[in-house]
């Protein structure tokens, strides 16, 4: 960086880009954000896949990787997909959500949670989030659905679109779990299906039980900037083996099992993991314990690193809970926000690579007249998050 | 096989399997419909993904896959995806197909054509199939359009549901091309929007040109039971390079590019092949001529040995067609329908793999309220095709 520019910046910028130098090394640059890493027994296992000419829809690989994240998160049954959106949108099915429904999501996450809405024919319902967790905020959301909402014969309608509201689905947004018990609680008096996107957060724990355990069903992803990668993936956990058994049929065409007859029971999707990519997956998860340590030690050096910095500070883990940190993340004090452009460019120039957190779904073109609630908090917490490199090899 | 079990056997089944065993020799049993052939560059490239960790969303593989594919078929783009379905329900998005449409489509094809036209929200209408190309019947398919549709400010209405009927999807069933000359005029004539299932005729040729030439866009398959396979996998094919951006785009979850922005501009899809699969079908691709020539052997074999069959004839390339013979296909002869059972169990006793063709999709529970035309010849069909072992090593 030149002189110049360094003038140019803000004495938090130039501080932060110094701590967060100090914790990445002056190893090779750029850092990226997240890249997997692949040390185990990939080859192996994928090698096998190719040698025995077992890529695509059925083989072992599959299998294991299902057993393994079931066994992992502690849920009876796990079924791999093609990629986390296609998790989500069979979860939202099996939910129960139908053509017209609302269903709320927070207007802060990843673009495919509000897809995923959009794929079952419904329409996402936007709430805001909370600071402490970065989810959405259950206190807020009860009150909204309590002026907002009726029960009417055991269904929650929006009392302003006259539409069903079905489902609620919280995320735990870069690892760190929402307020799930609290959630649970808000979904039950509503009458609203509680699924969790936990696209982010292999590895979460909160109080004491993985996430992923507090609705019907959930869904995982392992897209090639998660925790752990199949180079496109994801799963749908449940403890309801009916479930598990239709999430299966619907990702697999809807196919009636038979030696030889193609007959289908219902409108099915493409959405099964192909074997290649679970081989990938099991050596994956071979390695997900170090992995987690690795990024716990990273946010260690995070949050002592940026001890005392006056105008951000590191987002720790909510209480009560375990994070996989999947996303390290810093945090701008109130007031701070016109700093942020200054600090993603000056950290991106110096070779780390940062980003803000998504843009609130809610201003979207294609979202921007669905219902909301009022979104305070997540819109300050747009103007104010940045991720940090997290790649497990960081500290391993 | 017992006496007693070959006693039971009509004289057609006993004959068929004697002269399947002598294509397929004595080798191991059983012998697969379909399996993939993995001698090239697979571990190489596949390798080089999981060694430089370029496994998922970005990565050369998938550009050189893209490359590569639209070189081999003579288009101008094409765009890989996670798989055939994926790539069908873009490319009828592409199409113009909206919600409340009809669309028309074989009833004698895989589920996934059907079902990619759900996704769009859209409505199948079955049409007929004729014996020839065992694909769509052209003219049966005008005259029902003049009879049933009407043509309004440009539009094409079914006169009985009063629904717009928006798109011609025609099959290239087991590689053959349906007639696409006389189907395009079907198109042009009636004002539908032409789009190419073509997920099983990579490396078929209509007239000279390969298929995926007639519409606006087309889609392949490289599922495990493809002529070349990715694991999961699919493209679009399009001259228009619009066209070919936007399908980019849409599989890509429609975000506007930035080094940092999160922000996406419509609703988008989680479509996009992984580099790590993409590997593999570049592998694959420097294969393909091998695997077409060695398929055409096998047909040859087969065609040779049935020769003079009293009862059933192999299913030959259409005139001015070149197949792929993805999948060899034997026809019984009109009035042996009840021999079909016989021959599969037959068969696959003897560890020789068939099956019949797809359940008529008119068939199926939830199609079975979508508007057809008579599917008289699709019926026919149905119980006399089985399909025989077709995979590209049995002949290399």
């Amino acid at each position: 960086m030149t002189n110049d520019a360094a003038h140019n910046m803000s004495e938090l910028a130039v501080e932060l880009l110094q701590r967060l130098q100090r914790v990445l090394g002056s190893g090779r640059r750029p850092v990226p954000l997240h890249e997997p890493c692949f040390r185990g027994n990939e080859w192996v296992y994928v090698k096998e896949c190719i040698d025995t000419a077992w890529v695509s829809s059925v083989g072992k690989f599959v299998d294991r990787f299902e057993q393994e994240l079931a066994g992992f998160a502690g849920v009876r049954r796990a079924v791999a997909t093609v990629n986390g959106t296609a998790a989500l949108h069979i979860c939202l099915k099996l939910a129960g959500v139908e053509p017209n429904d609302e269903v709320i999501i927070p207007a802060l996450t990843f673009v495919a949670t509000a897809n995923a809405v959009c794929y079952c024919g419904a329409m996402p319902h936007f709430a805001d989030s909370e600071e402490v967790t970065l989810g959405l905020d259950p206190a807020k959301l009860d009150q909204w659905l309590a002026k907002s909402a009726r029960l009417q014969e055991g269904v929650c309608v929006n009392q302003q679109t006259g539409r069903r509201i079905s489902a609620l689905v919280p995320i735990h947004t870069f690892g760190h779990p929402s307020r799930l018990e609290a959630l649970a609680d808000v979904a039950r008096k509503h009458q609203l299906a509680l699924v969790e996107d936990a696209a982010e957060s292999l590895g979460s724990y909160y109080q004491g039980r993985h996430v992923g355990h507090w609705g019907k069903v959930s869904a995982l992803s392992f897209n090639g900037n998660k925790t752990i990668t199949t180079g496109g993936g994801g799963a749908i956990l449940t403890n309801d083996p009916n479930l598990a058994d239709m999430a299966k049929h619907l990702t697999t065409t809807a196919k009636i099992p038979h030696r030889w007859k193609y007959e289908h029971d219902q409108v099915g999707y493409n959405y099964r993991l192909p074997n290649l990519n679970a081989a990938l997956g099991c050596a994956q998860m071979e390695q997900l314990p170090a992995f987690l340590d690795s990024k716990r030690r990273l946010a260690t050096k995070y949050r002592e690193a940026l001890e005392g910095l006056d105008g951000a500070r590191f987002v720790q883990e909510p209480p009560d809970c375990v994070s996989n940190y999947w996303l390290c993340t810093l945090l701008l004090q109130p007031g701070r926000e016109q700093e942020l452009d200054q600090i993603l460019e000056a950290t991106n120039a110096a070779g780390i690579m940062t980003r803000p957190v998504w843009a609130l779904l809610s201003s979207l073109p294609m979202y921007r007249d669905c219902p909301r609630m009022n979104l305070e908090c997540a819109a300050s917490l747009e103007r104010r998050l940045i991720n940090v490199p997290s790649s497990p090899a960081l500290c391993l």
